[in-house]
């Protein structure tokens, strides 16, 4: 029991399983070009090799399929996965299912885990997580406006969702809505409903095109959807709870795909830098350019490190919402400035999309937005430091209360 | 084995004597107005206490009256000692004596280590490190021009030093000089010597005034001062080797010591924003200035996970340079970053000396050029990057060799 | 003859003239989905009412049937042009037939005149600017391997070429080849041809796809095509301080442009800060989104006071390669500044392409690579700021002659 | 009346006559050396050449004896003479007389002006300004605490007040408190009063200690201090008013001397990177120290070019706030930027005081805070665009309003 900054042996071994994998395996069969459906053909081919590696559900315990790790030997499986957008597909541990497999296990009834669990398990089923509203602050819960109202035995729900990611593939949501009447800011208003789809009043009124394409994100109309209270998860008033259990692994989870396509855009910022001549050098031995490089290799170092602390906290079962708030909006400001100078080294090249890096590039800016804007998870940090030092006389336990 | 962000309990048994000590023992006794002397006569009265507690040189091995500690647990202890700027000369780990016993211990033969080591060990007396010379880049040692020539069975030496830290104090120097004729750009041309102090030929001609007073940085103009063989330590035409082994572990020092003040600075940052009303509200609910907390605290956290991981590595044995640079490069930016923040946020109080943050406004200064400029750690790091990328295809290796 | 930031007023009357043509003509006609060619189909008819209103050729002068302002004015026509990006194709001063205007007024002989610059003026030829190469850097021209061969009578011209805007729409092409033999790094190698398209050896590959889609950039691929010596525009071994010539005032046509766009970027920020409420208040009562607006407001007065000032320079016949250089550099950067915290402020609505935000973003990218590099522009900046001071003793010179 | 970026000729003239007075003139006679007493000699010396050269009160109309010039020519001169700190003392246009002087020409009764604005004038007194005060934010003035009660025909001021420059050389202050009883956040509440120097009740207890060590800013207890209605000054309830209309003017005639700091800054760092050479060359051939000098000169054209504009704004008449906002907060930042730059060129001889660098820095730090912090102005600019938006449905008032 000391500091220590080493996977056991069976865990290195682990990881080098998976790269081998993803290099090997999931890579070659990798095409660009293949329309969305036979995309996910590709992802349903390799699961069973997947499966049969033994490479299923990292996210997960044994006792429900999964390999039984924790969160710090997790962080290295996800950054091995995520150095193709396959990889976590592959392994079943992508977002939202990821996410909503760690919620239905943790707050679902025995019922409702053999129904809605166990198929996203199998790789049968996928789900979404419809919580974001068009109208209103998506990081500020107390505001949604989305009700469902009590008639006889029947919630019905009405209420407008955006960003709902693949809500278009998904067999069933978790949808939060307002049911009780809590004054604005305070908690305790919200209740997650799980969402058989379709359902009558449940709408999908289009994809939501962005910067990077329309790539599942739907809006929906909900008009008089009816459910019944067993459809309710992790009981009345607790929905905003469950959403914020929810968000702390999945945004580290986040962050450990962020970092691996981070490390690929420096490896192929010093690739071009070694290859690029002009006005009398290549690009490396330029004092500017090495900046350029030097300062991404030190924000991917830190952002590993904090990845790596935070989910060492998770796994201790400590409190971790501030380590994963620095990390989330570390990792995501890192991925962007990475991106952008090798995007810069590259120069026309790098804006074509004849490299990876244009769609890295529109890809990254989402991950500033998501799961918590930049400036939410600033306050958060802030409001944490702010309470450490009045309860303590000292900001310490604000920055990873480390032994130092 | 396996990763762990802990120290054993008898280590945080330690942690918090240090704390106790230095809280209840040391801050009292210090006096803010002091003479030089009379804040030595201090030191040497609290050092019998700290010898008394067993808090007495962290950094050395036990077999040489020190507390044998690894890396990892001393950045715990010099962080702890320096909170207060009395702190490491009260435990005889203050720099440069530090770095020097360190180099001592390693280059030195045992004739040296009893004439040279032992007398610092014991706090009966001080050294400095000459290296710098005004004329050419300290962070190109291959350009040093002082030179010391054979003359019989003496050396020769002169040459022209500055920034000699606490070499008026001090009863010998380690100095280096030119004795290879070796070509520009090339190691292995320096060598490093004893030099009893005062020495003739030695000549202390001022001490240099800088942004935060005159507080020991001297001025040596060496004119043919004569030594022997016997003088030279670590081997001739070891010099820059030896210079490099010094400053590793002694830049890390430095971080742990910035860590401890830029902690002090956000402490203060905190504590303003919670008591200072302008514009209808206290600071610390205006989302500009929780910005700035939660951005030296987030940056405050990256400096403990860096310094704890390099210090890890220097424990096991490991390649741990581009780590240190990486910390030392991002530690003194983050302290200068937080104590400008700090000062901001007092106002005009924070311009004043009526708070300790402007003296640490101008001694922060000195943090991004000691011990290496900023650009010459970038410089490295960028180098180390290529390096890796080029040996083995990938960058991972240069952000820290995580299991990430 | 004494500081002045006023336009005339019958300039003032033109400013006017142009937002309301751009106001209540063009911008209704606009249709975002629009195809290519339906979009090329309403620009030529608005052609038609810009020039019946006098809104014609605002860059050229009144003998070739411009507008005959000069580059102050110009700027001015030019934002206001932009506020849609119809805007310049309607008044028919947009990249890259407006540089080439420019640069056939200046160098071509009467016979180029009649059969290029003429056709262009009318409207009814476009044409493109092929010097950008793949393989080498594009802002050393010295390395241009794209090579003219004199076989009798004729050239035979052999290179690769993209990044060609334009090309497919033009009926010719301004082509910059190597002709001389000269050593790299000097001048004096490149000549520029006009290429009448198509052409026999002229290879349109393919349109590059990017990070903004797939709009006109193309690659170009010239195998054994043959001109003659009347194709030679501006005089053998003069395609360098051509392309320079062109550059100047083209580069200085972009920051206008990009300033309408930076101002409805901040428009909109300001819009849905006072619109979008969270946690207690609207943003923009929240010291932190003022921060934005007010850094987003200082950046575009400054890029405003930039490009008046380099127009004037360039209006009065001074060198205004630095102030070029500058407003390139800093209206690029602030673009994309300026757009990032709009994006940042709308959320996931910024994110999609709801709001005209997500593509200007895309666009924005373009701008801090296009025509010199954030990086080359640096360079050159910093090159004459040390030749300032290296002829003059002082700076002064490289920060705009000011009197100041 | 168009636009135009230089001085009329006869301008012109006076600028080099004022470049010529202070490099020949003034900079021979100072004395870094010099006691406080000593420094003030020789300023009463020079006082006298400057007057028979017709250089004194710039800022001053000719029927009061001054220069009769306008702002942007002002802020020529400004420049000019603050290439020496000597120089606005010289000319009699230094801060806080000259500040003190525009606020007694407009608010002053025709006795007060014969009584505290000829001496002023004359140069044989000196005044203070006597608003912050140690408790509140200064930058809020409704929070002002200092009261002034009416009691028969005297006014019986008590409160404390700080960072009171140039108190102990004072004749008289301008002393703000409070009078009336309005809520927080309204103005109306303070009134301006001249005190004559010394007086009962007025205690200067000591100088405040700075970053840049004692150089005359005092703190003042103010006990039961008596005066009379005649010692108004502008009218009962307008001290908010007349303290923002003296800081506009001053905000902007700091910057001008600012302007001229960070130029020699730059000049400096130029000169050490063309003559220190490290790795392989000298530095002003690395890429890196390129874009310090690069960005440092674009920044400082900047700065000239928001002065002018501001300045011509002062002289037309105009609302000048926002401009004069935006000016004083980047060139605050600029100068801070630049010459933390040319010191990290310098290395450990820019931390030295062995160049002026060192000091520059440390007083560089107040610009930042003075007469409004950054973030005083951020607020006032985010307001002035909101407003801007919300009032003309574009934020182009906001940025300049200039013909762009």
């Amino acid at each position: 029991m000391a500091i220590d900054f080493t996977l056991a042996p069976e865990h290195e071994e682990l990881r080098r399983k998976v790269r081998t994998f993803i290099q090997e395996t999931v890579i070659p069969a990798a095409d660009e070009n293949a329309s969305r459906d036979e995309y996910l053909r590709t992802i349903f081919g390799l699961r069973e090799k997947a499966k049969a590696e033994g490479l299923w559900l990292p996210h997960m315990p044994k006792e429900w399929g999964g390999m039984g790790l924790g969160h710090v030997e997790l962080a290295m499986v996800q950054a091995e996965a995520a150095k193709t957008r396959l990889g976590p597909w592959v392994l079943n541990c992508m977002a939202p299912d990821e996410g909503n497999m760690h919620t239905l296990l943790h707050w679902a009834s025995d019922d409702q885990k053999e129904r809605y669990l166990k198929p996203l398990l199998e790789g049968v089923q996928m789900s979404c997580f419809a919580m974001t509203e068009p109208e209103v602050a998506g990081s500020d819960p107390t505001l949604i406006q989305t009700k469902a109202v009590k008639d006889g035995d029947e919630w019905v729900i009405n209420g407008h969702k955006w960003f709902i990611s693949n809500a278009r593939r998904a067999n069933f949501a978790i949808l939060i809505a307002r049911t009780e009447d809590v004054p604005p800011g305070e908690r305790g208003g919200n209740t997650a409903f799980l969402i058989d789809l379709p359902s009558d009043g449940w709408n999908d009124v289009r994809e939501v095109e962005t910067m990077h394409g329309s790539t599942g994100h739907s809006e929906i109309v909900i008009t008089d959807l009816r459910v019944t209270d067993e459809q309710i998860l992790g009981g009345r008033g607790n929905g905003h709870r469950l959403g914020q259990y929810r968000l702390g692994p999945a945004r580290l989870a986040h962050c450990m795909r962020w970092i691996s396509q981070a490390e690929t855009a420096l490896d192929m910022m010093v690739d071009r830098a070694l290859n690029r001549y002009s006005h009398g050098s290549v690009l490396a031995d330029k004092q500017g350019v090495q900046w350029l490089i030097a300062d991404s290799a030190m924000e991917l170092y830190q952002c590993k490190l904090m990845v790596l602390h935070a989910a060492s906290k998770i796994d201790k079962g400590e409190d971790f919402r501030t380590e994963v708030s620095m990390a989330k909006h570390f990792v995501a400001q890192s991925l962007n400035r990475i991106v952008d100078r090798a995007v810069q080294v590259h120069g026309a090249l790098g804006y074509s999309t004849d490299t990876p890096l244009a769609h890295m590039f529109q890809h990254a800016r989402w991950a500033r937005l998501a799961d918590g804007a930049d400036e939410i998870h600033q306050m958060r940090i802030a409001e944490r430091t702010i309470d450490a030092y009045r309860s303590t006389g000292s900001t310490w336990a604000a920055t990873g209360g480390l032994p130092l």
